[in-house]
């Protein structure tokens, strides 16, 4: 795995309460404080800026915003993986596995 | 960076019309023909469609859905990363300068 | 009640299965054949479409493409109504009393 | 149209800037302080609240919560249609003039 995604993953664990994390300090701690409705509107949130973003994009020129929005769009879903006790090598193996098995994205192997 | 993530990257800057991508053989090559607003809508989607696996998990037990949609939101955000010629490299990046920069989630670091 | 509002939830009511529909000539009946999922995808849908309109609409001074989601987006939600035998009389109640009881809108009244 | 929308719309269109509206003492005047993208994410966390709301409800078999949900998307939706000086009355002509012309929901009339 991507030494980045593994020492973010690292950190979102460290942040859940049963592993010491504080809410008041921390903003992961805060979120799984709060549970999983509060990191699946992050989800919906995250999302929505991305759609934005990419249109300020096409206007001003500069793509930086969809970079940085597509950041936090997969940091909320890793925390959203922690929360579920999932990881990114899961995602990835996933990933891998549909490349392994069609191309990822053979028509035949996909509704739209 | 990760094999998968790069492997994945590779495969969808492979199905741009530019790079020989074919809208009748790839879904991808499709997205790419249909443009921004396409790919857009596929954010907003997975992320509905991941917030509604969530849900279900928690009724019936099974987390697979979680992680089966989780991989579509970031495969679908790389589709939008390339349209946009940037790479899950740069998101690694983003999110490595901010772990190093704040320990990722301090509170005076984020607005809520 | 809205005249308009009333006939479009008696049209939509008459779409359910129970009450006729027929899911090979009816979109909302198909909705409906499909269940929960294929509403609320299609609520998470719209709202992304009446996001893209609004920042397409700054760009092209065509405000018509946010009136054309917008409908679409309170269409869908008149569905996701039906389908927990909800009406859009009811929801027009919930405004009322908001409205009553704050102005709607103090600060007091709502969490941000 | 609806009484109800129509009392909402005019306080909605009395919170604009323009009118005289306080972002220190009204919800909706800090909306239209912060402008566009504000709204915009407004609707997408409404949207997604409102699945939540469905998928809740078909645990807990209470239904409110997905009326109060439905009832935030459209009172938000309402300050999005202010903001490109549009009325729910341009919402209702829109949905009158597609049940007109094809009873709403003729699958011909419609991509999916």
């Amino acid at each position: 795995m991507s030494e980045t995604l593994r020492r973010v993953a690292e950190v979102i664990e460290s942040r859940k309460l049963a592993n010491g994390g504080n809410p008041e300090k921390s903003y992961v701690s805060k979120l799984f404080a709060k549970g999983d409705d509060a990191i699946l509107k992050k989800i919906g949130e995250e999302a929505t800026e991305t759609v934005m973003a990419a249109k300020d994009a096409r206007v001003s020129g500069d793509k930086s915003k969809v970079l940085y929005e597509c950041a936090d769009l997969w940091f909320h879903s890793m925390v959203l993986l922690a929360q579920f006790d999932l990881t990114p090598q899961d995602v990835l193996n996933e990933l891998a596995r549909r490349e392994g098995l069609s191309g990822l994205d053979e028509k035949a192997s996909r509704k739209e």
